[in-house]
Order: structure tokens, then C-alpha cells, then sequence
């Protein structure tokens, strides 16, 4: 079900699709767009863009050569100021140490969203350097970590907390880790997504993902065109795969492994995709 | 002066520095560090990383080739969702204006922080793709735009501004983009210092921009190693220019056209830096 939550200083007003100095581009109708559109008028996912919590520090990081975001998040207020990385990259992870070194802040965990062959993880090599930060990875993954963790289960670090979402479509195992749901968690949510979701691009469609408040931030494990950030109704909106109808999406999808080839020289790993992405569309569809 | 705001639920516990996993590492004690140290004890820059605003749209980009940022702020909450662009670059104009589309806000204006020759600015560009949007620089810089602006201006879109501020170092007309002061602003502040300032990284100091709180959010015009944001605060602990005594600095400056050539191949720009930054290193000291 989707949950609909709506600052009130945000509502938009009526006029919202036809400010823009473009003239508005025709987009075929699906039943998730139009769906989507009439949410629009209610609200609007585009107001604010960084989570914001007087607990949480939050940075992103970038390895530029697999194109790999990796996150750190710590809660600050805690005394223990307890932080965990996600999705960490073996050639950055002196980077990463440092700089959470500085900011005086404990690493306690070393997560990953999924294990996949574009995906080299820094994990072992953080637990060498400090043998207190335990690993984590979904049980579903069929890998071996500290922590082998299921959807449903909430992994804190201080007062804060993520969630586990199952959201398989890229590899099996694939979770995505959203931020806690409560007064004092960071707002809007943020939810990392792996693989699963990169910005307009790649995406594996998945139904858990879009049951999240469209003012959700999308944080996901690679970017190829130089976007940090997005929304779930964003990406619901403007994704090229999630805004066709099934025939449209299955035509990109099978005409992904060239776009993908051309963009990055990924070929594989969109591939590996293709299938489970197309049965998730179906449970996305059925959503709404 | 340095203005001291603390957020009182951002307290440090006494043990801040020792938190940390690793041991402490050895550092020179320049005056600005001692001081700096002090401050640590009272309040921490490190709490929040995100700005904070329902008005406020904020998006960071990222050209992978020169390593540069882009930014785009709007002003949502306005009828007119008026919206800026920071240092565009030209390879990267279609995707830029592709999500201002997206995300119905209306560009008003493409600004530059500088001039230079390894800043390839997509500002002719998009004027010529909108009409309507007009560019702005400094007068400083002796360059071309719509609207030359001058230290102590602001620069109005909807409810919001940012402020001008100059900040001579890497070229003589370099200015740094603050965004305002006042309960309806983003909090912490935002300063866009273009290459005045890098993160960790080749800072061309300035005192202008140490004045600023130290929770003070950086976001500078490129980056080589990944990082996406820092704060007045670690910059001005860890950014190595900044963290040396007078001999040291320089020390580090003649040796950075290697450095920063073995880094990114642009050693020309950071020698450029080299004399003017001399200078500001007794400004900024001269201030603590």
C-alpha cells in the first residue's frame, strides 16, 4: 500500500507541470503514471532534497572508476557516536577510514546491499584494518558476513536505525536499507537502494521500493551521468523503465545490454537484471 | 569575527577525539588549530550534514572528466519555483536542463564562481538553449554576463539568496556563493567556493570563508578523490593547507604542482593558486 505523508508546506500549486520554460514532452500513459500524476496534485516529492535530523550525520562518497557511491551514516548525539558504511569499495577504503577519523565517529558495521561482480566490496578489507566493525549482508545473499540479515529486521547504530527491504530483481539477495520511520529519524526517509534502482537509468523495478512516501530519497550504489540523489516519485515519474506500459518496459529492457554497453561498458551486469526485472514490474504494476 | 552558533543538541562528550578506533596521529599546532581545538570542546561542525529548508530544492552534480560540481538551488515554495545553476559545464547543459524540466522549476539563472581555464562553463549554452535565464560572474573577474555582481550583494530567487563574497586566491575575480542568513534560509548555511576552496584538497585559502560558523556546509566546484561536501569546521582542522604552521604551508605549496599532478594531471590550475594563497594564509592567520 502507499502510504501518502505530505508537508503541508509543500503543496503545489496548480500549475506545477507547465512552469517549467520547456514545453511538456509526450509520455505514454501507463496506469502507474496516471496514477502517479493524480498524486501529484496532492503533493509533491520535490520540496526538499536532504534528509534533515539533528542525529544524523550523513555523507556521501564516490569512487569514480566502478562509479560507486558509498555511504556513512552515524548518529552523532549518541555518546558512542556509533556509524556504519554501506556499500564500501576496496580502493577507497583508506579514504573512508580517514575521514571517519576525523569526524570522531565509530565505526561499528560494514554493509552491503547486494554481492554482484561490478560490486567490490571493501568489507574484508575495513574488518583487517579495524577487527571490531562487524559485516553485514542479507541472508539471502548466500554470502558470508557477521550479521546475516532478513527483511523486517532493523539494524541501529545509536538511536537511529535502518531497515531491511527485500528487493530482489538485480541478484537474489539484493536488500535495500531505508531509514528509520519516527519522530526523531532523519525526514524525508532515505532509502539505499543498490542496484536495484539507479537514477533514471537501470532500474530494477521493485515493488517494496515504491511503497515508500514519494518524498523518499533515493540513494543509490552506482551513478554513470553524475546524479547524486533522487526521489521515489521521481524516479516513479521520470525512470524510463517504470513509465511504459509492459510492452515498452520489456522492449528497453531488451535493448538495455547496448544502451548500458554504450554507457559504461556494464553490458553483464544489466543483463543479469533483465529477467527478474520483468516480474517485478508486474508486482509493481499490480500495486496501483 | 567568527560567529560561534552551536546547536545545543549537538554537544560534544569530552571524549570526542577519542572515541575513535584508530590512536590519535601527531599535528603540527598552529595558532588556528589550537584555537580550533578549543572551540571542538564547546560545539561540534560535524552534526549535520544536510541542509535543512522547505523552500529549498538543492541538487549536486557531478562531471566525471573535470571532476566538477554542479549545483541547482530552487525556491520550491515559490509560485514560480525560481532556480539557479552553479558553475554548469557544458557537457553536461542537456542533462542539467533535462532535470530542471523534471523537476518543474524555472531556471533563472546560470552563475560562475570563477573564471578559468580548467572550468569549462555551460553558461553560453544554456542561454542559447533559454532564452529567458541570465548569466551572472563577478566584476571582478573582468568577464562577460548579464549581471556582474559585487561583494556584499545578494542574489535573490523567490524567497531565498545567496550572498556574494569575495575571494581572491586561485584567480583575482573568484567569489564564493553563501546562501542567506535568517530563520526561512537553509540551515546549517551553505557556501559554494568554487576552487577557493577543495575539500581536504588544494585550498586557496581565505578568510572569508573562515568567518562563516564552522557547521557551515562546503561545497566546493570539483573534487578528485570522491568526497561531495564538507565543513568550515574540518576544513579548517584537516585541510592540509590550512593545518601547518606559516614555513609549512608553503612547504606544501611548492610541493603541490607534483601532488596535485600525480592526482589529476592539473598541476598548471593548483600552481596558479600558489602566490595569492601565500597572502591569505596571513589573512586567515592573522584573524584567530
Amino acid at each position: 500500500m502507499l502510504r501518502l505523508r505530505f508537508v503541508k508546506s509543500t503543496l503545489l500549486s496548480p500549475n506545477f507541470l507547465s512552469i517549467s520554460n520547456f514545453s511538456p514532452k509526450p509520455t505514454s500513459h501507463s496506469p502507474l503514471i496516471l496514477k502517479f500524476k493524480a498524486q501529484l496534485q496532492m503533493g509533491s516529492s520535490y520540496t526538499t532534497s536532504s534528509p534533515s535530523s539533528s542525529k544524523l550525520l550523513f555523507r556521501q562518497l564516490f569512487e569514480r572508476e566502478s562509479c560507486t557511491y558509498t555511504y556513512l551514516l552515524a548518529d552523532v548525539s549518541h555518546p558512542d557516536k556509533p556509524a556504519l558504511l554501506i556499500d564500501p569499495v576496496d580502493r577507497t577504503v583508506d579514504r573512508d577510514l580517514s575521514l571517519i577519523k576525523e569526524l570522531g565517529v565509530k565505526l561499528v558495521y560494514a554493509m552491503n546491499t547486494h554481492v554482484h561482480a561490478d560490486h567490490v566490496t571493501g568489507t574484508g578489507l575495513i574488518k583487517s584494518k579495524l577487527p571490531g566493525v562487524k559485516s553485514i549482508i542479507s541472508k539471502a545473499s548466500g554470502s558470508k558476513a557477521d550479521v546475516l540479515v532478513e527483511p523486517g529486521e532493523n539494524i541501529r547504530f545509536g538511536d537511529l536505525f535502518l531497515e531491511v527491504r527485500a528487493t530482489p530483481g538485480h541478484t537474489l539477495g539484493c536488500v535495500t536499507y531505508v531509514t528509520g520511520e519516527g519522530p526523531d529519524q532523519p525526514q524525508p526517509r532515505m532509502a539505499f537502494t543498490g542496484d536495484v534502482l539507479l537514477i533514471r537509468g537501470c532500474g530494477r523495478t521493485d515493488f517494496q521500493i515504491f511503497t515508500l512516501p514519494k518524498d523518499t530519497l533515493i540513494y543509490p550504489a552506482h551513478d554513470y551521468r553524475g546524479f547524486t540523489v533522487s526521489t521515489v516519485g521521481e524516479e516513479t515519474q521520470y525512470n524510463p523503465r517504470l513509465t511504459k506500459d509492459e510492452e515498452g518496459f520489456k522492449d528497453i529492457m531488451a535493448r538495455s545490454k547496448t544502451v548500458i554497453s554504450e554507457n559504461d561498458g556494464r553490458s553483464s551486469s544489466c543483463k543479469y537484471g533483465l529477467w527478474d526485472a520483468s516480474a517485478g514490474f508486474q508486482s509493481l504494476m499490480s500495486l496501483y
